[in-house]
């Protein structure tokens, strides 16, 4: 029997490079200079791309998928926050008040939020629990195969049923202390870069817990041997839940084919495991904001992304994609409603 | 007789430091790790700033206002362009089909267009002209200190009718071919920097073109004898229509007392002008996009700004000011609209 993440992988398909280039050709008619809008043009061409038509609609009725989840390494103590606080803020955000809210609602978009596998369920928070936490990354494996692929698929669906819904461009979006470990293990198995050069503070751990962070993460991956060529089995084995769930979010929107926007350490991370699962994926991401966590930056340069914002956002939750959705609309509108040097008569540059 | 000029110098007040200070004290309480929000939280207390309370209104009415005007030193070939498309992109603004209208659309701007000194009139534009464009500033003044007052005023009247009619946030925006000559040449006057890491390649001048932009902002500087201790010497020397129109624009919106969001080389050259003639203009500024044309890094540092934005646009008209208001209303919404600790029941870092 297939299942929806073999199904999914399955029907994935390539952006179109056709409509690229007709798009690319069309940002030459319009009233500019060659290449005056910058990275406007090479966004929009993108969205071209992914909705295989030039003018691409415009991507308006955003959504952030928020997944919540709890994470065994944090009995390292990788975070100063206490783990209660995923709970906290997972009943913040699902009563509107959190940062991803404020920024979603400010862009137009609504917010979903999922608990992938809190230690406790919260009222309000859709449940699709798999577990109460994952376990400690840095004895064996945080998760199952089976549980990692349970939570992928988790994603499989949000992203089928925002689309179902009327949603055109997804955020992804995690709320979980800790995460930003397992987020910069994934990092490192899937850049082949020590973790030193992927693990940031998370949300403000000091010097010797980040150094603490640093050398727990090397544990883990050695300990799971955990290897890019078994995609699954690394994000089973140093991920977490919402990370899982990011994947399979991404994996969703591909093969329903909108645009995601990427946020940080998590989604980025995430990306690099969709993208090791299936190449087509890339083409519909978008990164949409450079934050503090190194891995970040690491994760767009192999996934040849340019993160559209860098506000030193370092909030996570899916804050620095939603605050990139405007751009993201702007970019699609240039295409359709810029009038060309024919339409409006302006003379073309003569050198 | 006091003149509108000196009028509006003189009503000019700082902004306000103790809602400053209420504002970072108050972005401590939201749900969010400290500092979390990076730029989004110093745009936003600066906003509380200008307001003169906290949290701020949301700028979500803004206006960008073009400038347009001609340039005598055109007759040095400084741009590819030829000079009658100043009027071809003026109407193609009027007519709504420009780069600007489109990315003002975007973010629910509005978009007005005035004349303040090109070539011919052009229907559908309001004409507030000075001249039939300036002259050569390579040779001489580029306007007399009358027209560049005369076109300073146009600018503060014209944010004082926006204001009037509801708008609370402004953007610079101007249309003029060869007008990244005066921007650089003002840049240079008000740094001290030399006309070579000023000046770029504006709509498009190739490797022969700039270098000869450059000598010929050098000259213009050394015959006008232009110096930054006189503001308004300097700006009718080697500046031009827009350039001045810009600078009471930037004035008028201080008295105001609303943001503005610059946009590139012009909006920036001015904002040096406008700060040497009234220092407490600075704390009214955002700059929106740090766009090709080095002079924009330059004045930016010297103004203690930091762009919003940086996603190499290069086509002026306010675009990449128009493209920074969304994330300038999602910050004041972040300390209107998230919920503190207290309010959500999150408990509190703990290290």
């Amino acid at each position: 029997m297939t299942t929806l993440y073999e199904a999914t992988l399955a029907a994935i398909t390539p952006v179109d490079e056709q409509a690229r280039a007709a798009a690319e050709a069309h940002q030459l008619q319009l009233t500019k200079p060659a290449g005056a809008l910058g990275e406007l043009e090479t966004l929009g061409n993108q969205l071209a791309a992914i909705a295989r038509t030039c003018p691409p609609p415009v991507p308006e009725a955003g959504l952030v998928c928020v997944f919540a989840g709890d994470h065994g390494v944090q009995a390292q103590g990788v975070s100063p926050w206490p783990q209660e606080v995923t709970r906290q803020m997972a009943a913040n955000i699902a009563a509107g008040g959190a940062g991803v809210n404020v920024i979603a609602r400010a862009a137009g978009a609504a917010v979903r939020i999922v608990d992938v596998g809190m230690l406790q369920a919260v009222d309000g928070v859709r449940d699709e629990r798999l577990a109460a936490g994952t376990q400690d990354l840095s004895q064996g494996p945080a998760m199952t195969r089976e549980q990692a692929l349970a939570a992928v698929e988790v994603g499989i669906s949000t992203a089928q049923q925002a689309v179902r819904d009327g949603f055109d461009v997804l955020v992804p979006g995690e709320v979980g202390i800790g995460n930003t470990t397992p987020a910069a293990a994934l990092t490192s198995v899937f850049t082949g870069l020590d973790p030193e050069l992927t693990t940031g503070r998370g949300a403000g751990a000091p010097d010797p817990m980040l150094a603490h962070k640093v050398a727990t993460i090397r544990r883990g991956i050695e300990v799971n041997r955990a290897v890019a060529g078994d995609p699954i089995g690394a994000l089973a084995a140093v991920g977490g839940f919402e990370h899982a769930a990011v994947v399979g979010l991404l994996l969703g929107a591909a093969e329903q084919r909108v645009p995601v926007v990427l946020d940080g350490a998590i989604a980025c991370a995430a990306a690099l495991v969709a993208v090791a699962l299936c190449p087509a994926v890339q083409g519909y991401l978008v990164a949409g904001h450079e934050g503090a966590e190194p891995g970040i930056r690491r994760a767009c340069e192999q996934l040849g992304l340019r993160p559209v914002l860098s506000l030193g956002l370092r909030l996570g939750e899916g804050t620095g994609g939603a605050l990139a959705l405007p751009v993201v609309a702007t970019a699609a509108r240039v295409l359709g409603e810029m009038a060309t040097f024919a339409s409006a008569g302006v003379t073309e540059e003569h050198a």
